[in-house]
């Protein structure tokens, strides 16, 4: 039987694609979008790099530098949602989240791991998001304080196949342990 | 010269894109995420499809079910992030736009054009995202009542291209009548 006829295989199917998606460039989920609330209330979206995605415990890992929009985003609401489409298995995958810094001797050793040519996305003068004057006006320098590991602790997975013979949505929630239920689509 | 070393060929180029996406079932483009603000607060994605583009307008738009989770949070919050990644350029689309669902004539016109299959995407019992016992409990069945296209009035156009030597990134409001600046990636 099809993982998307039953509710647990479903479940297991969308952390199989997070999964692949934190260790493969080329798959889908590498590249989510994550939704924000900005300061003014309004949504603001932008697409990430997947860092590591855990089912035991339900956590997803986003990179970014403290001084973007996102993070200052995420400091005042860290409710955030972040969405895959897996064309060619006709998979959606929504999750909801709440982002929290990584800090200490776990940020640290995460640093570590990031190769030198990677390190240029935290850091830059000047800060993301300001208005400057040509492209070339923005030095790029790793700053290691600019460096935010974000731990998305997820708090719902929905799934939508589009199947064949019909359309299936499902709802998986922590707070249920995980139990799955079957939504119209 | 390459587009996106020019602020005016670089949103000729993210018009272009989305042009494509309205008309190409293949283009990146035709599923960007709509993000918008739910009712409790928390942000909200998921994947449409880009049914036209008119960089005239600076118009997008898009169909839903008035049944749906979105069509509410819309009503009570009309602005809405549409994001596009454009993987083989190496283009990131973020799109800012106020939602406003398109009536009258102009509404029974885009009906009359959806074909009879895609419109079992318009009704359906019991509406998108009550609680089922399995998916079959779901009767598809189009209702035009249920048809509710989405006018979205583009107020902001930011792109990132990753070029090989650096990020380009540049932002082009509706209220300065889309004139470009660069902003710092």
């Amino acid at each position: 039987m099809a993982w998307e006829r039953r509710l647990e295989e479903t479940l297991a199917e969308a952390w199989r694609r997070l999964v692949r998606g934190a260790a493969d460039r080329r798959a889908a989920s590498r590249h989510p979008v994550l939704a924000t609330v900005a300061e003014d209330g309004a949504p603001a979206a932008r697409v990430v790099v997947l860092r590591r995605a855990d089912p035991g415990e339900g956590v997803l890992e986003v990179h970014t530098d403290a001084a973007s929009a996102k993070a200052g985003e995420i400091a005042a609401e860290p409710r955030v949602a972040l969405t895959v489409w897996e064309a060619k298995a006709r998979l959606q995958i929504r999750v909801a989240a709440e982002a929290a810094p990584i800090e200490g001797a776990a940020r640290e050793a995460l640093w570590a791991r990031v190769p030198e040519g990677a390190r240029l996305a935290y850091g830059g003068t000047p800060a993301p998001g300001t208005v400057i004057a040509a492209p070339e006006d923005h030095a790029a320098e790793p700053v290691a304080a600019r460096f935010l590991p974000l731990r998305l602790g997820v708090t719902e997975v929905e799934t939508l196949h589009l199947g064949e013979d019909r359309h299936r949505r499902a709802r998986f929630r922590r707070d249920r342990d995980w139990a799955g239920e079957w939504l119209a689509p």
